[in-house]
């Protein structure tokens, strides 16, 4: 391959870097409106009255908008396409402000004024009475019988989901398998293991904040203009949201600033839509504070996981059990999706010799709503899943790489319940290669029997990730190419650059299936529901998957119609190529294709003969040189194409893939770190992520999509949890303040390996790589401590408070 | 036919009204640099030297540059397509700035600056050296023997280009058909009149000015939002100005107001591009003021005919010649195309009987440059052969409506040149309904022998017009349709809006042929090259008639597709159809239509037995009610086409229409005038122009197009024309003050009225009505003065000074 493969440097590089590229706030028109938000102070309960009188009276205000005025719509939020089977839809349990409050900073109303300033005091200027419920912050809480269920209108308790999930025969149960352990290998060769892992709330600290703009114009068509991952499904659910069809709805998605799956929700965009129509179509901005997003946007799911183990003394891991807890907040968002995807990969990531059994439940409560985040529920599961096998190791004494050389998926698994399949299985050839790389079995030898309050250790841990979301939703991607009048190619998808390096990515590969060079192809990144072909978004670890198949179709096609119009003109019958600039050209050049495969005179020339290469048509000889194979370049053809008085054409296409394929990806980390016991305190020394990925697109862009991940890992372990006070519901420190994640101070240089084996169902050999590397981090520094201190963690993250207190109950400091 | 016929509201109608519509001044960023022109102030010459040191010092002035500074390229300026024969290209005769000056007001310079004002001050100390030539403002100057030639580089006189074109045979001359009239008819029953007609230099006036703005991003591409007829030519002929490939534009047409021709070229979009380029890629806006507009843009041709007519004197015209002498003025722009399509209409318009003959000559001169405009040379055309024509009414004293009715082109008429058949013939049809209109022979009768100084007259003239450009230039078009979620489509014509009703007419077009309401089409307005299809724009009376093939292909072949996804839904063996919500309403439609057609249960439905039909999947069953025929909803088809886990499919259509069709539409105005001699004030009391413009698409959009051009004619005849000092070559009423377009006041009653006859040639039976308006109004006034007052006004407009001149000449007055 010639385009893909390579370290193309991004093409929105030097745009992002000199501040060039235009993100939504930079489009904003003159004399934009401002909207701000009013959040509920009580965390569970019912808004009786507002009290707008003073807040009307601030010089500059336009209009307020409470609970009472929006439409009795409700709509789903999550960015998965939608669906026309019922069993598939997503949970429509939102309003675009809400009257029943349900968490603490609801969105119950907001204003609308001529500057930011003036809405901010009107804010400020509004008296809300509220009638007030005890707030159901924990699960716990949430699912004791008598408490209040936070969505009456849909659902009698709070659970929103409860799966159950087996390997190992339709009758398999941990219990069972414990029986029959004891009976097959006697008592005193087993043992059962029963711990509690937690892991945290945690926020995505996307760059950009959640910002739109909307307006609506004389025929009533809302466009709006935001940030979001998902743009077709933010029309189809905004309207939703208004109550009105999605042809009335437009939405524009310039640059982007990360998202990491906040923004593959809808969250302002109906409220903003709606703030717009209610000021008669005058453009309304509504851009959101970190405080905000941080409380009142998504966050990932608090899961706890009781796991349960039963191995054999000498290390044969027999069955594992998973009864899983998701604290999904106060809105379903992804619903139960996340929490089950969790127990999926929980099953799948080892081969349990008798069966695996996972319980999932998915729980309403009065928090900040949880929705999708890089790696969907697989960082909780793989924290589970390598803490309880570090722990199971602790009891054998078994190395824990070697455990998992033996008891890891094997290659060739099928998952049983998707049927999706592990194609090209790197697994263990990346924990080979992170052995090697970290010096494993040095070190752990040399960390044998520390002493004192500062030791070193190395941890490990291991994941597997599929790629796309097929075949639980819908998996479908469109694309559009049209050659320009110079030979060059304009690029359409309908996937979205949210920063990870999708346009980079996406022009390589059109460059790799037409043969048109990646300078020569110009990547439209903003997409336009008005006009850019439909695709559900970046999300799941689908663009280069899914997309890039979309990609790669339509690439043949455009490159098919491209040599059919070579053909037309090389033809011996062509009235007019005779007559234009390019006649000598032409013919010069079919006499050397003619001469070249021995065709007579009054043969014509067939496509199969010819291709397109390096922005050239040429003869499709193998093995002879390019400059012996090209006929002439294919700016002669597209200026002929559009201008021929015998056959102009526009030369594009357009198709949709529908992708019925899925394939799993792996990985592992190694760290190697030391510990500070009296100051809590871990620094990593070393630490690599391997990738199973399959072949990389661009390995520069690659290897920067490990780091983010990796970083995005070490503040999941060590240091992001957003606290909710129990009793009020309040979040303790929504903040950037307060809420720490890591700076560069805090990372440590990070290595990246990847083992590239060639997935054919990939579009390009290539599999998942945008979540994976945030999944292992956390669970690697947790066994890395455990090495080091003998102390397991079981909560994440592992806080300086937390580690002191265990260190002290471990009398070790 | 159901859409296409109906009073449509304009699409835009609203948005334009409410002043929500965009233009490009509307869509400006924050913080755009302002760009000011310096135009020369010889009308003939060489800039020898600039002094910009006091310039460059007024605060806010950001860069000043020359036309010592631009790039040393040439480029055309005609919105034609770019053609790939030599022999079609047009004249590279111009570049960004000019250091060799060819008229006053030419582009020698530009200010970059933070605002308005600083650019405006800095123009004002920019010292410029000429080496000065004497000005050649006239045609009979420029073609002098010892003329300076304007473009010495390309061309060694002033002459563009001169064409004979003849009918009656290849020997044809009109001294030869006198000779042989002699010998037939007796010198004594023929007669010769010699007579010189000569048309004005007048401005567009349309309301939008040319403006622009460019931003050149990190990557090289170059982005102009320009208000334009014809953005996909303006990104090939920047590109030109420019040096680079036409992939690296990108141009961006919102609404725009009004055009008429003028942005039917290349105006200062190229200029606006480089400035952007030379401050580091920073948007920068560059809008023409009025008189920059009259003056530096481009005008409609004067033209000098001399005409001679050869008949009997009992009204058989036998031969006719034209020696037409058009003006260009100091750029070719469209160059000679416009002066031989006046003389192409001077002998197809009326069948004489031994033949015609047309020299015309198209001269460079020092003055400002012309370029196209409504009816492209047609309203000169006619001037000349409709004074012609009632000049030999008044030699025979034959009545001039019965002469052309006698004499005017023939049913079946086929241009011997361009072989443009006139498919059908309304041309007598309009006279007939003209006249009865107007009370003709009532009136001529009532108006014979008047006396005083206040007189009344009738007046008439007919006319002939191609509706696009085919085969003379390459007429291609493209749309793209897309069927959106809720069954609405959107519509992306390459087609441009410029205020004439083309979204109203494409939106009609595309229900017509699709079956979705014309409320549930969405057409994309704004033009932008880099998602657009590709057309050739605004111009000529094309787009209802070439682009509107491209629609109705589109169409087609959209709904095809519609109907293949409609018969798979209605398929025996699907699995997912019936697992979703639609699942009973797509069962129950498959039972009544297999009922219907008495298909077996083991039969499929095959496409032939649906369609589609406001908004629904039908029964395609001719003669029963659609309340029995309707089968389901398009929305159901659409959310099950986009969702559908089986077979998700995002339905669009784009094709390429290349048109090779022509047809001629035809004409007439009568004229119903009171003439006050001695104020020479000419008041129309009555007015009808009858139009054969094929099946009308929107007839209310149809009239007030030809109020629009009936206005234009008003102030062709009567008042307008853009005088220019012989000696200085500078323009002396280049203001809206001192150049007169009528205004409100001045404007009588406008009726119109059509024949409709379906021309098969057109998509929808249509064809040219955009700019044949403006063609007979002003020579059938000048003929109603001839009735009046027995006066031939060979000069248009027939200003008042004119009119009291000549009445005094007659003694009249």
């Amino acid at each position: 391959m010639k385009s893909v493969g390579r370290e193309l440097t991004r093409v929105d590089a030097y745009g992002k870097v000199t501040g060039e590229a235009r993100y939504t706030a930079d489009l904003e028109p003159k004399g934009i409106l401002h909207a701000k938000v009013l959040h509920s102070e009580i965390a569970n309960g019912k808004v009786k009255s507002f009290d707008i009188a003073e807040a009307m009276k601030v010089p500059g205000v336009v209009k307020i908008v409470t609970c009472f005025d929006t439409p009795d719509c409700q709509f789903p939020t999550a960015g998965h396409p939608w669906s026309v089977e019922k069993a598939h839809q997503d949970i429509c349990d939102r309003k675009i402000l809400n009257e029943r409050v349900r968490f603490y900073s609801d969105d119950i109303a907001a204003v609308v004024a001529e500057d930011e300033v003036a809405a901010a005091r009107a804010l400020k200027l509004i008296k809300v009475e509220y009638e007030e419920y005890e707030p159901i912050v924990t699960v716990e809480k949430a699912l004791d019988a008598g408490a209040t269920p936070l969505h009456e209108d849909i659902r009698k308790d709070n659970v929103i989901a409860h799966s159950h999930m087996i390997m190992g025969g339709p009758d398999f149960t941990f219990e069972k398998a414990v029986s029959e352990a004891e009976a097959r290998f006697g008592k005193e060769n087993i043992e059962v293991i029963d711990r509690t892992y937690d892991t945290p709330r945690i926020s995505h600290c996307h760059l950009e904040l959640p910002v739109s703009w909307a307006y609506v114009d004389a025929n009533g068509k809302i466009t709006i203009t935001s940030s979001t991952q998902i743009p077709h499904i933010v029309r189809l659910c905004t309207a939703m949201a208004l109550g009105v069809p999605a042809g009335r709805v437009r939405i524009i998605k310039p640059y982007i600033g990360g998202g990491f799956g906040n923004k593959q929700d809808v969250l302002y965009e109906p409220l903003n839509a709606f703030l717009s129509m209610q000021v008669g179509g005058r453009p309304v901005r509504l851009e959101i504070s970190r405080e905000e997003t941080i409380s009142c946007t998504r966050t990932r799911h608090a899961i706890e996981g009781r796991c349960r183990a039963l191995f054999t003394k000498d290390g044969r891991l027999l069955a594992r059990k998973l009864e899983a807890y998701a604290n999904n907040g106060a809105y379903a968002s992804h619903g139960h999706a996340i929490c089950a995807n969790c127990g999926t990969v929980f099953k799948d990531l080892y081969a349990d010799e008798m069966g695996s059994e996972v319980d999932c439940i998915t729980v309403y409560t009065s928090s900040p709503t949880a929705g999708a985040m890089r790696a969907y529920g697989i960082p909780q599961s793989v924290w589970f899943t390598e803490c309880l096998t570090d722990d199971i190791c602790a009891v054998t004494g078994e190395d824990p790489c070697d455990f998992r050389m033996k008891n890891c998926m094997r290659e060739g698994f099928v998952d049983p319940g998707t049927k999706i399949p592990f194609i090209t299985y790197g697994l263990k050839k990346c924990i080979e290669e992170g052995r090697r790389y970290i010096k494993w079995d040095e070190k752990r030898a040399a960390y044998k029997d520390q002493k004192g309050h500062i030791r070193r250790g190395v941890g490990m841990a291991i994941f597997c990730y599929k790629t796309g979301v097929y075949p639980i939703s819908l998996e479908t991607a469109s694309c559009r190419m049209v050659l320009n009048q110079d030979g060059s190619m304009q690029l359409v998808m309908g996937a979205t650059e949210i920063g990870q390096g999708a346009d980079t990515v996406f022009t390589q590969m059109a460059s790799e299936t037409t043969g048109i060079s990646c300078g020569n192809i110009y990547i439209v990144s903003t997409q336009d529901t008005d006009v850019t072909p439909f695709d559900t978004g970046a999300y799941a670890s689908r663009q280069t998957y899914v997309s890039g198949k979309a990609c790669k179709k339509c690439g043949e096609l455009l490159k098919a119609r491209i040599l059919e119009y070579a053909r037309y003109m090389l033809a011996n019958e062509v009235s007019d190529i005779s007559k234009t600039v390019y006649a000598e050209t032409v013919r010069e050049a079919k006499n050397r294709l003619k001469e070249s495969f021995g065709i007579t005179d009054d043969e014509d020339i067939k496509t199969e003969l010819i291709d397109l290469e390096e922005d050239c048509i040429v003869m499709a000889k193998e093995g002879a040189a390019f400059s012996d194979r090209r006929l002439f370049a294919l700016s002669v053809l597209a200026d002929t194409a559009f201008h021929s008085l015998d056959r102009s054409q526009h030369i594009t296409a357009e198709v949709t893939s529908h992708c019925k394929e899925n394939t799993f990806a792996s990985g592992c980390c190694f760290a190697d770190i030391e510990v500070d016991m009296p100051l809590g305190k871990v620094t990593v020394k070393d630490i690599v992520n391997v990738h199973d990925s399959g072949i990389l697109i661009n390995p520069k862009l690659a290897e920067a999509q490990v780091h983010g991940g990796m970083s995005m890992g070490l503040g999941y372990g060590l240091s992001e949890e957003l606290l909710i006070d129990e009793e009020t519901g309040r979040p303790l420190n929504g903040n950037l303040l307060d809420y720490k994640i890591p700076t560069a101070m805090d990372t440590p240089k990070l290595h990246v390996k990847f083992i590239q084996l060639n997935d054919p169902s990939g579009p390009y050999g290539n599999k998942a790589l945008g979540e994976p590397p945030a999944i292992p981090v956390a669970p690697a520094i947790r066994n890395a401590i455990l090495n080091a201190t003998g102390v397991a963690m079981n909560e994440a993250p592992m806080t300086a408070e937390r580690l002191v207190k265990a260190f002290k109950e471990a009398k070790l400091i």
